[in-house]
């Protein structure tokens, strides 16, 4: 495989091009930099058939030109800070709409027809069936980042119908583990840095949300490429339990070997947007043959060992 | 109401503008005359409280400027050439997807809340329910057109949540009637006009649709925005039955009092993203105590008298 991976140098990008360049494919990493980070790929960078473009998506001439050769586009580049999205509404239409309209559009000039998408859970806003299944009752968006995702799906669903391609996208949980750079246990991490005896957390600690860990997230990327041959492919990707915010305060606090006072801002919900319950159906990938390896807590933890071990990753942001 | 109607030289929107003004309401047309058709305003430049602004949603600037002082927006401006999308795979993303969100942004610097959007039934890509509901399975999309109605639909609905914006959402079945100037009809009629014994029709005739009346369509939106009080309220519009375009294509002829030989070009399909079978179930809005007053047949016939009397539009398309 000629892998393009947009967004490559991200957490989840640049653990998919090591694992592809693992398998023996070519990777080429599209990325800008924007949040992405360079000693990521610095395992990638050691390898045979590895190469890394620098460029923006909203750049189609310099995207089209470094697409080109390759059979296959990863499409990982997204604007990923679902909670700020009220805060600059253009980010999220600019880098997930607009950005996906560029690579399909690349890919159409290059007669490249396959692509893999990660998409979100949040494109269910609040959904009304739960644990939530891909064909879930036609849902209400409640954020920028679900809409923006949304619309990147629809453009996709409409490449593989108008043009000819065809396509694999993956609603995510939130993801965890090494390279992880943002979320929640990132934010309480932070705090619990700066002062080990208080936790601020958002809401009532209530919330119910799912994560999945990197290396599980990968490995069914690349199951579901290999195992699902439809036009289109959607598959929700989690694991089948959730836990509740203050349960993940728990294990960090617990691997941080601290025992802060916590303040919960109260609230069922964190900020405008936030969804108090995520669990997603995962019964249609598990059925192509994919576990996941970790459960929630093991991947918190290790998140938290990744974090201690990387302190860099703070003032990289 | 100081309305504020996007696309409102169009079909759809002066018919709306028409009818706002003889309610008493005010109304600002804002249109790019693309579509639009200055002649489809005759009636309202007469009345009190009416004004055009001649602009396009893509000068957000010009949009903000002409926005100000309104309380709701109509936004019916669109790319509305469902067939020819993977002809011109940018234009549906701009007029649609990039209007829709500039026109949001333009609201919100203004202080505006509420809005009604077109949607389409082509948002439901092909139904797996018919009659289709409002919450039909989370469909997958098979035309560009509808892909980016569904990406503007997500983005009002996430500055509902963000923003505290309040929406009604229309997805409508094809429109017909007076000012009616693209479509099945339209197509037929003209060939007709040149050849009144030879008439071909995309696919084996047999595809399912479904029609309003263009005034039923505007009693319905009036309607709904009047008795609907969600923050998100989606409806379909249609009537509660369907018709084959050969059903269709008889009274057409009928109305022009030919008989031609009908040439079928085959396939269960006019063309690449056609749905064979479009039937929304309209009993939500039906529901709000709204009903259709014009069978499809006579939407039909009415549409062909319309062009037989104006046939102005041929030339001015």
């Amino acid at each position: 495989m000629k892998a393009f991976v947009t967004g490559g140098a991200g957490f989840i990008g640049s653990s998919l091009a090591d694992e592809l360049l693992e398998r023996g494919h070519s990777v080429t990493v599209y990325d800008n930099f924007s949040t992405g980070n360079a000693q990521f790929l610095a395992k990638a960078e050691k390898q045979q058939g590895f190469a890394l473009v620098k460029g923006d998506l909203l750049d189609l001439a310099a995207l089209r030109t470094a697409m080109a050769g390759h059979d296959t586009v990863f499409h990982l580049s997204a604007n990923a800070d679902v909670r700020m999205g009220t805060a600059h509404p253009s980010r999220d239409i600019e880098q997930n709409t607009q950005g996906t309209f560029h690579v399909l559009e690349a890919m159409r000039e290059n007669g490249i027809k396959r692509i893999m998408f990660s998409s979100t859970g949040s494109v269910y806003g609040e959904a009304a069936v739960i644990p939530t299944p891909e064909d879930a009752p036609f849902p209400v968006q409640t954020s920028l980042y679900g809409a923006s995702k949304l619309a990147g799906e629809g453009l996709i669903a409409a490449y593989c119908e108008g043009f000819g391609f065809q396509s694999w996208i993956f609603r995510f949980v939130s993801i965890l583990g090494e390279r992880y750079t943002h979320g929640h246990v990132f934010d309480f991490y932070k705090q619990l840095k700066e002062n080990p005896s208080q936790l601020r957390v958002l809401g009532n600690g209530k919330q119910r949300k799912s994560y999945l860990y990197i290396g599980d997230c990968v490995q069914a990327i690349l199951h579901a490429v290999e195992h699902a041959a439809d036009r289109v492919n959607i598959f929700n990707l989690g694991t089948a339990e959730y836990c509740e915010v203050l349960d993940s305060v728990r294990w960090i606090c617990d691997e941080l070997k601290c025992s802060p006072e916590i303040t919960l801002t109260g609230g069922d919900r964190g900020w405008i947007g936030d969804n108090p319950f995520i669990f997603l159906e995962t019964a249609k990938i598990r059925g192509t043959g994919w576990a996941p390896k970790l459960t929630i807590e093991q991947a918190v933890r290790r998140t938290v060992q990744f974090l201690k071990e990387n302190e860099w990753v703070f003032a990289a942001r």
